[in-house]
């Protein structure tokens, strides 16, 4: 099945980019304005546009959900988050997985998802996070 | 086998997306600065880093390349850039096609190619192209 990937550095620790990715408050900041519900394991974050089940939740080192509600074709995908690191940065690398078929609004889906870890790229180095609605548009309806 | 795919959207005509994807000037703009060679089909185009075949060359609508020299995991694999007018823009659907393995250096060109897009976007609508060495730094040793 097709699987979004991305790669970034960021010139920041992993307990501070863990903390961007499991509390809904540092989701917020680079993701979607006003996420709630709860990022600890076993629970469910509410990104408004879709519900994340926080499948595994490995502080400082792994970030994995399961979308539960949402868009049609992301309902039953998986995101992970992996965290290592390296050389003065923490290296994030980002799956979107179990695509059913690699559709159009996928395509879609993998640049915005680009879009979103350099805001939290951008969040964390230097306070410019660009969360919906203030995300980069990558054309017409977005 | 893994791919990597895109989709932007630009407020542009097929015929200049389609001329910054199909001349050493237009790829210059956006992607890298100082391409040589040739993009017509079956001619090769000289990135420097990378040498790519033209394999084929639908005006206003396909371009479609074989990477034949460059970085061992891009030898092989296949790059389509297909083209669709609709709603005030023009749509491009992106693939980076036949990895043999999803590599961290795959995880990177993913999220470099959303730049890359981004670039030939905001390229066409605003004159704002970041092509290397001038393109969005994604990492540490980018």
């Amino acid at each position: 099945m097709p699987d979004i990937v991305h790669r970034v550095g960021i010139r920041s620790t992993p307990k501070k980019v863990f903390e961007a990715l499991s509390t809904t408050k540092g989701l917020s900041h680079w993701w979607i304005v006003g996420t709630k519900g709860s990022a600890k394991q076993g629970r469910t974050i509410l990104f408004g546009f879709a519900d994340m089940k926080v499948v595994e939740s490995k502080p400082n080192k792994l970030m994995k959900w399961k979308c539960v509600r949402g868009p049609k074709e992301w309902v039953g995908t998986e995101l992970t988050f992996q965290l290592k690191a390296t050389k003065g940065e923490t290296v994030v690398l980002f799956a979107h997985a179990n695509w059913r078929k690699a559709t159009e609004f996928m395509h879609h889906c993998s640049t915005k998802w680009a879009t979103f870890l350099l805001s939290l790229k951008n969040w964390l180095e230097r306070d410019e996070g660009r969360p919906a609605p203030y995300d980069v548009k990558i054309g017409v309806g977005d």
